[in-house]
């Protein structure tokens, strides 16, 4: 299992609607073959700021599979247009874990 | 629950040594009051860099009750100098769980 972990930096007065169109882009992203699971997180430090953590059965279910599906696309139309700047996306794998 | 996020970047060469010192570092955190778990992940695509995630019952109890211990002092001995840069910590709350 691999963690797809992205910070989403959100323009200023959107959080609220980024949070609507992020409920409606779980349907699409969690039909995904190879997706587990994933949390949403908001900064309280930066409260346009979002934390996106998403586990994935392997690598490849989301760098080929998922963004070369024609679901990625429609998960781009809802959610891209609000991020400011686009995020850099890093995935990792467990260490340690309590 | 808040997650207490930071993104750890490891001087080059010093990873298997970070990664040991973080076992015994493990120990002091997870005893302290309001700890529930943590997580240490690494990069794929940059292997000197971490993430770590950990669970705090309240955010008060990893600002204030953790930074303000003598256990805090251990755990900076044990972990600060492996960082370049030292990172920026930050705290989420969960918007959205699948």
């Amino acid at each position: 299992m691999i963690t797809e972990v992205a910070v989403l930096n959100v323009g200023d007065g959107r959080t609220k609607r980024f949070e609507a169109a992020f409920q409606d882009a779980v349907e699409i992203i969690s039909a995904m073959p190879g997706f587990i699971d994933l949390e949403l997180q908001r900064c309280l430090e930066e409260p346009s700021r979002y934390l996106l953590l998403v586990h994935w059965a392997q690598l490849e279910d989301h760098t080929e599979g998922f963004r070369a599906s024609p679901a990625y696309e429609r998960w781009s139309a809802l959610l891209h247009h609000f991020y400011d700047p686009f995020p850099v996306v890093e995935h990792y794998d467990s260490v340690l874990r309590t």
